[in-house]
This record gives C-alpha cells, sequence and structure tokens, in this order.
C-alpha cells in the first residue's frame, strides 16, 4: 500500500455492543471472546466491547475481553499496538465508574460516553434543558478524563439535533478534554448528502475542532449507512463506527466490510486509507452469522454468498473474456473462497490442526482441540468434503456449548419416528452433576422438531416457552450442516415473570419492557433435527446456570 | 398526497428479468404471473417481464405476463392506466422482434434494448469499435420504433464509459426515436457522488435530453446502489429500475422498498413524488422470497424481520414515551404486521377467502381456492395461530405445484426413523399418469433429510444431484412453517450432460459455461422435514415434465 498525505481510517467496531442488540441476539462471554479475538486479528483500532453498567453479565464480558483480547498482537504486527478497549457509558458518574473498572487491565482502553443533544429526546427521554445537558455532558467528559487519556463523546440522535446547539455542546466536551468525537445518525433518516453536510458544518463551526478525531455512526433504516458513512469521510470523518454484516436494532449499523472495501476500491477517490486485512472478511462474517443467528442474505455485499457470482451467459462470457469486464473486487480479496475443500475422512490431526489457525481458531486447549477434532471426524464420515464453512460451524458450536459454562444435561440418545401423521421422539439425557440417566417420550404435531423439544421439557421439568427459532443451511447438498439458534424464556405462553428487582435501573435494562430472562442456544449438525436438539439443550443449560447463579445471590444476568 | 411542482417517480421493476439472474433462482411461469400480479397491485409502472430470447420458457413467460397481468387494473385506479409490459433485447433485430411477440399483446407495451459501451466492453466482448456501436444502437431503436412506440435504450458499463462517447452515442438514439434512456452501473462500481455528476453531465451534453425520460440502473456491489440511485434522482433521473429485496446477479439490484421510502419519508428533499402503495411492501417481500428462495435478513432495511423490531431498553424506553423518538416509518406504512393472528381452525371458507383476496390471491379457480382450504385447515390443526407470513407461505407453495405443470409424482405416505444412528425414510409415491403406487426405503448418514431424498431417487429411477438446499422458517415458534427450497439437476457428480444443440446462440444462454439443465423445486410445511420432501418431489416433477416437451421436439426449456 502507498500512503501519500492521506490520513488512517480509523476502524471503530461495534459488533459486541451496538450490534448485539439486534433483537433475539445474545452471546455468550465465550462467544463474545472468540469475535473480539478476530477482530483484532483482522485490524480493527478500536473495540467496543459492551456496556459495563447494563448487566453483571455485560460487566464480566468486557472484563474478560479487555484481560484477553486487550493485549493480543497476533495479526497486528504491521499495526505495530494492540486493540483499544472501549467500553460505552452514560453521560452519569456511576456509569463511568463502572465501564472504567471493566476495561482497566487493557493496555489501551477507552471511554465511551453519550448524551442525547435532540430536542425531542431531551424533551420527551430525559426531560431536562438544553443547558442542563451542556452541564452532564461537560461533567462526564472531565470524570472520565480522570480515569483514561481516551475519552469518546457521542451527541445520541446528532441527526435530529440543532446543530448551533450541537456545536456549543461540542465545543465544550473538547474544552473538558475529548479525544474523539462521534456524529450518530441514531435513527437513519439522513440522506448522504445532508450527513456530509452536517459533518463539515460541525467541524467547521466547532472550536477546537482540529484537536480531536470526528467520528461516523450510522444506522440503515432507509439502506442508505454505507453511503452516509462515505459521504461523512469525504467531509472530514477519520473513525468509522461499524458491526460485520451491519447487524445492529432495527435495520442495523453500518457493515464494516462495505465501507473498507469502497475506501479499498477507491483509493484516489478517498482522502483516507484502511489497514484491514480484508482477506478475512468472509470467515468473520460467517463467524459472526453462526453465532448471533444473524442470517446474512445470498444478495449481501462483499460477504454475501452470491456476491462473486455470475450467473447470465452473457456476464459468464465477459468474465470468461476478461475479468474485469465485471469484477471489481476478486473474490480473494475478501476470502471469499470458503467452499473450497480442506479436509477429508483422512485429513490427520496436523491438517487439521493447522487448518484450524489459519481460521484463527489456533488458541483451544488441547482438550478443546479433542473434542473440535472428534466433531472434525464425525463429521467427515458422513460428508465427503469437510469445508472451510463446515469447519466455522463446527467451531462456533463448540465455541457456545464450551467449558466454563455449566452444562447440566448432555443426550445420551435420540430416536425419532415421523411421517404423513404425528411424530414421535425419545430422548435420554444424562444429567451430568448428578450422574441421573432420564429417558422420556412426546408427541409433535408439528413434527418431529417439536416432539423432540416437549419430551425434553417433561425431561427438566420445566415449562418453556419458544420465542424464536431459525434454521439456515451452512454450504449446499444434502449434507450441509444445518445450523439452529433458538431463543427461550421460562414459564408458560402467559405467565411472563415479573420479578425484575433485579433491573439496574427501571427502563435501561436490556430487556426493559419485558422484564424477563431469555436464553440463547445455537447447534449444528448436518442432521437438521440433531441441530435442533443441541440448540434447545445448550439453551436450557444456560436457564439452569443461570438459575443457579441467581439461587447463590447474584445479580441478573443477561445471557 | 399533495403533488405540486413535482415529476412523477417512475418505477421500473426489474425482479424478474435481473432479479431472476440471481445465481440459483429459477421462477416457473406461474410464479412469475403471481409476482407479476402483486407488482401490478403495487403500482409499479413498468414490469420488465423477462429477456424473451434466451429462450422458449422466457419467452413464453413473457407472452403470458403481457396476456395476463398486462390489462388488469386491480390496485391501479388512482393511477388510471395498466402495467406497461417490458421485454429485454440485445441491439440486434431478431432479439428485438422476439421482444415484440411476446409483449405484442399487452396494452401498454415497452421494447427495452441495450448494447455496451464502455471500452472494456467494446474491445474484449463485443470486438467492435466506437463507430460500430453507434450505428449498432441507432439501427436497433429505429427497428424497435417501427414495432412499438415506447422503447429504451441501456448503455451497458455507462458507469466506465468515456462520457463523450456516451453523449454521442445518446444523441443519436435519442435522434432515432429513443423514448428512455438507462444509464446503468453494470457493476457497481461508482460513488453516489460520481453517479450523479455523469447523470449531470449526460443530461446536459446530451442533444435532445429534455425529450426523453432518464432512468437508473444501480447494483449493489459496494452496498451503495440505493444512494446512487437517490443521487441520480437528485440530478434529473425520474425512473428508477429496480427490484424487491434488491435481488439481482452478485450483490444485486436497487432494492425499491429502499428508494421509495426514502421518497416517501424525505418530502422536500427530493424533486419527485411516487404513487406506490407502500402497504403491500413486506408482503410481497415475503412472496418474492418464498417463491425465489432467496432469504431476507433480518436487518435489511424496510422488509427485515427486525426493521422495526427496538431491542435496548434505553430505545424502548424512547418509543414507549414518544414514538418519534426512535420511528422514522411506522410499520403499518409497509405493512409490517403479518405475524398478526388472521386466522385459527374453526376460521370458515368465508373468512379465508376474504383473507386471500386482501393478500393479493383473489383470483384463484374455485379448485384451487379448494386447494389452498384443505391445505390451510391442515396447517390450521396442528398450530393455533395461523398468520399472514404463514398463507404467504402456503399460497406460494401452491403457486410452485399449482396445476398447469404436470405432476409426475405425489406422495402417499412418508415414514421416518431417526436418532443418534443412522435414519431411515420410506416413501410410498403414486404415479399419477400410470396409476402406479411405488414404496422403497433409504437410508441417510446425514440424517432423515438425506434418506428420504434417497429413497426418492430409487423409486423414480433417476440419478439426482442436489446444486442447493435451503432451510427458512416462517415466522417464530417451534410451529414455524419450514419453507424449504432445492436446486437439482440430473446425473451424478462428475457426469454434466453436454448436449447443447438447443442452445440459441454460443454465449449468451442463461445457463452458458453450465450447459444442463437446473430445475427449482419449493415446499413449506410446519415439520420440516415433509417441506423437504415436498420441494424436493416439486423440482424432480419438473425435470420429468421437461424430459417429456424434450422428447416431443421442444427447444431446451429454463425451467
Amino acid at each position: 500500500m502507498t500512503i501519500t498525505n492521506k490520513d488512517k481510517l480509523i476502524i471503530f467496531d461495534t459488533t459486541l455492543r451496538d450490534g448485539e442488540q439486534s433483537p433475539g441476539v445474545t452471546l455468550t462471554v465465550n462467544e463474545k471472546i472468540e469475535i473480539a479475538k478476530q477482530l483484532s486479528r483482522l485490524g480493527v483500532d478500536i473495540l467496543e466491547a459492551g456496556f459495563p453498567v447494563a448487566s453483571q453479565g455485560d460487566f464480566d464480558a468486557v472484563q474478560r475481553i479487555a484481560n484477553e483480547v486487550g493485549p493480543l498482537m497476533v495479526g497486528r504486527e504491521a499495526i505495530g499496538k494492540p486493540i483499544t478497549i472501549a467500553g460505552l457509558a452514560r453521560a452519569v458518574p456511576a456509569d463511568i465508574q463502572r465501564c472504567y473498572d471493566a476495561i482497566a487491565n487493557a493496555p489501551l482502553k477507552r471511554i465511551h460516553t453519550f448524551l442525547a443533544t435532540s430536542d425531542i429526546h431531551l424533551e420527551h427521554k430525559l426531560k431536562i434543558t438544553r443547558d442542563e445537558c451542556v452541564k452532564r455532558a461537560v461533567a462526564a467528559v472531565t470524570f472520565a478524563r480522570t480515569l483514561v487519556t481516551d475519552v469518546e463523546f457521542s451527541p445520541e440522535d446528532a441527526g435530529r439535533s440543532d446543530q448551533d446547539f450541537l456545536c456549543t455542546v461540542l465545543s465544550a466536551v473538547i474544552e473538558a478534554g475529548a479525544t474523539t468525537l462521534n456524529i450518530p445518525d441514531t435513527v437513519g433518516y439522513n440522506m448522504p448528502e445532508e450527513y456530509g453536510s452536517m459533518i463539515k458544518y460541525l467541524i467547521t463551526n466547532t472550536k477546537g475542532s482540529d484537536k480531536v478525531i470526528w467520528s461516523a455512526h450510522c444506522h440503515n433504516d432507509l439502506g442508505l449507512a454505507t453511503a452516509n458513512t462515505l459521504s461523512g469521510i469525504c467531509n472530514g470523518i477519520r473513525q468509522v463506527e461499524v458491526t460485520i454484516n451491519g447487524i445492529g436494532e432495527r435495520a442495523g449499523n453500518t457493515a464494516m466490510e462495505e465501507v473498507v472495501m469502497a475506501v479499498h476500491t477507491h483509493p484516489d477517490f478517498f482522502p483516507v486509507y484502511h489497514t484491514i486485512n480484508t482477506t478475512l472478511f468472509f470467515r468473520i462474517s460467517q463467524l459472526v452469522s453462526s453465532l448471533s443467528g444473524m442470517v446474512v442474505q445470498p444478495n449481501k455485499a462483499i460477504v454475501g454468498a452470491n456476491a462473486f457470482l455470475h450467473e447470465s451467459g452473457i456476464h459468464q462470457d465477459g468474465v470468461l473474456k476478461n475479468k474485469q469486464t465485471y469484477e471489481i473486487i476478486s473474490p480473494e480479496t475478501v476470502g471469499a473462497n470458503t467452499a473450497n475443500l480442506v479436509l477429508g475422512k483422512h485429513s490427520g490431526r496436523a491438517a487439521f490442526r493447522s487448518r484450524l489457525q489459519e481460521l484463527g481458531f489456533g488458541e483451544l486447549t488441547e482438550e478443546e482441540f479433542q473434542v473440535a477434532f472428534n466433531s472434525f471426524k464425525t463429521l467427515a464420515d458422513s460428508k465427503k468434503r469437510v469445508t472451510e464453512q463446515d469447519l466455522i460451524a463446527l467451531l462456533s458450536d463448540q465455541v457456545s456449548s464450551s467449558a466454563g459454562e455449566n452444562t447440566t444435561y448432555t443426550i445420551k440418545s435420540l430416536q425419532v419416528v415421523s411421517g404423513t401423521s404425528f411424530a414421535t421422539a425419545t430422548v435420554q439425557l444424562q444429567n451430568t452433576q448428578t450422574g441421573d440417566v432420564l429417558i422420556d417420550a412426546a408427541i409433535g404435531k408439528s413434527g418431529p422438531i417439536e416432539a423432540v423439544f416437549l419430551a425434553i421439557q417433561r425431561l427438566v421439568g420445566k415449562k418453556i416457552r419458544l420465542l424464536k427459532f431459525d434454521i439456515t443451511a451452512v454450504g449446499q447438498g444434502v449434507d450441509a450442516l444445518g445450523q439452529v439458534s433458538v431463543k427461550i424464556a421460562e414459564g408458560s405462553a402467559s405467565g411472563a415473570s415479573s420479578d425484575n428487582e433485579d433491573s439496574i435501573t427501571e427502563t435501561e435494562n436490556k430487556n426493559a419492557g419485558l422484564n424477563e430472562a431469555t436464553y440463547h442456544g445455537h447447534g449444528a449438525d448436518s442432521d437438521i433435527i440433531q441441530a435442533a436438539t443441541k440448540a434447545y439443550l445448550n439453551a436450557i443449560n444456560r436457564l439452569i446456570a443461570n438459575e443457579s447463579k441467581r439461587i447463590l445471590g447474584e445479580r441478573k444476568v443477561d445471557v
């Protein structure tokens, strides 16, 4: 890369914070750490690991990421420093202190504090005046600077805020010591031209604007997050807040892969360069999709399954004659060759270990490696070619159900009979704590998966509501790995539990409005019924683990 | 809607042409007609129905759409005229004549002819000079105007063409009688500013530019199709070429719902108004997704399952206090309330019929209605609430397997035994042509679905390769409808058939490069194994139907 007279584009990834706010997505600590490691290898500059005050679970996750991923240098040799760990905090001292406590051990750390500045938010949500808003913002930044040197401030709903008032707030927080100012288009309403003009206006009219980094944070409600972010870059933005696959609330956040590849393919158009290892995009996209259960549509730009496939004869002919006629990015640039044969049933431990290293799963313990190798062997037995996609799915499955979390029940055996009438399932579970082996059967009117779920409910002696059930096929062919993700809650349909005494605030808890714990489970198998069974039991084990914690007097944990 | 001093934005839908070029998507004629009817109700101005010269199947589909959908006025009362049926044609007389023959019976019709104008395409693909390019374009438009009054011309790869040469070509085709000029960014490379500037430059420097409608056709390779199209509108574009869900080759085309809703939510920003019935967006999005097998990711703007869901406590609180804090579009505006209860097991024929009418499936024959009602009753028996989403999935299923296509085999019964070891399936089929009932069993190493597919292969006596296998769950809960779509070809893995004597040209056939027929099948059922069985048999019936046609001496048909 030849770099002259250009600024570096700083990549601030918020997959684990804003991305994890996608409806139905709940990542466990192990899952978050795996994603964080991959983001570090990818070359992300700043990783927003969570919102520590939201729950004990969020705090623990941010702390473990700060401790375990904060110091890593693997894949970052060229960048020369580890990833910065950021935590989110409202503009109140308790949030900021809690955020600092979570990130304290990271070699590089940032506190990201925010406060709404639009009149509609001040009036209806915060019920404060503009003056109080400025005071609160300054106080928050001042306090954060007593803890760390790297402080980011975001005026929430900047897109609908009065621009001159925004300049007042921003000038004040720069003076208070903020080092990065982030301008969110919280509701995804701006047109690219409008967003770019707003950035230009703010940079021109904010006192001390040349002392800070300006950052863009766009939402995709009208499908314009990438365009708005790029328009920002043309007008002075040097940090972009993005997520892998563009996941996030509603229609999501800006997709990292789209912004980076736009800059990558237009070196003369943008005043910035990037230091992301683009060849890892496809893999990390699949990992995030597996663990979050958020499907990537085939026509998704850059990382969709079809992104590099040419169907029509005219295009195929063009590509054969000269690649440039229809290709602006080669699939290799983003690592989109994961359907390649990687391993077969005769592949040994050495080959398997070397593939894992390539995929960034090189740091498994010997025990974890053995579990992964056994799963691989079982899979290789039932399908001829084990692809990179399959391995990522298998390993995601292992991360989701891995040690360090309590596994109360494991499957001993499963038998299903189904057909054109009712389905019957017989399930045998082992309780790993007591050693008991339980067996029972149930019928399902809607097919074998319902039968399995009902049999498991009988065995664990709980009423479970299924809130979400997603199936996707990884790879092609009948032996494609089926991936199932489920979300459950305890209780029967009408009886939502209302014990919210553990909530940290009345309204700011992640599940406010519902006030009940939900549990996510994930399973992968070439047999779709077994994948569903694994996912369901995975979620139930999490529910049981959380119950024991609560009995032991811990705070409510968002699992 | 108050309309003053604004031009109407003309919506040109190409879901059935460029959208159907998505890898792995092949729609049957019945499926295309169903989508076309819904597009007409939606208020689309021009419907590109296909590329008639590509195959006999394409020709037949365009002709039936011209005949059956061309005259419809349902839902178009406010627009005052039926939908214009367009067909695509290369800039050669045979294509243009064939296109005219297909659309001839539509009350309003358009020929859309195209020719590449970038040097890279002229040199490497067409191997002609710039002078020859102008001559060929003028000749094509002149000939098309002898057949119809409405002629659109597209300079392919305009984004990388020399702009002055483009003006020369465009001035010449205006003089030859073109009424719409469409400027494609074929490879999705342009930045919004660049695309807008190009449009402005072309309109300023093309002779007679005020006599024609200027049209945008953008691709989404960098995630910027919507932004480029909108930038075009700000610079003089008055027709947009779009698809539902943004489906299309590689990363797809511009999504209609995104462009229309950007205009809808920014009445003061854009110099245009639209006449689309936005409340139908969600339904038609689901219909296209079901029939094409192209999944819509949950974080897709406007039509994604999460597009209107708020997860974080802060946002939920904001929404409860004042909807406007986080909502720029109400779910009702785009019809995103399909999870509502619509029908239960006690609902009768009248209620069912009235729901079908609301969903735009009101024109079923009495026989088709009876089949649909029976499927509904079966479903209602296994789940409490039958939602709008379920009905769309059921009806899509019926469209896919409906009468008018030969159904050789039907399922008599199915029995599956599976579990922690091998799966076994016993399948009983009836051959509707001979009346024979066949039964056989097979085992599947990868689970029950493989066992079913292998048993069916034995029964029909064919080697089938499975090229694609997708599962999605419609709705939530364990009784969600499973939708399976498969793509198959005849032969064992290595033996791709090479008889391409029926290809219309050496390189332009849709399956050029593969030269083999592929068949798509679709099935929906709350039992995932039954859904897979239906999909597989649906595809096999199409394969068999096509074989009989070929034996009867017909041309190769893209099914």
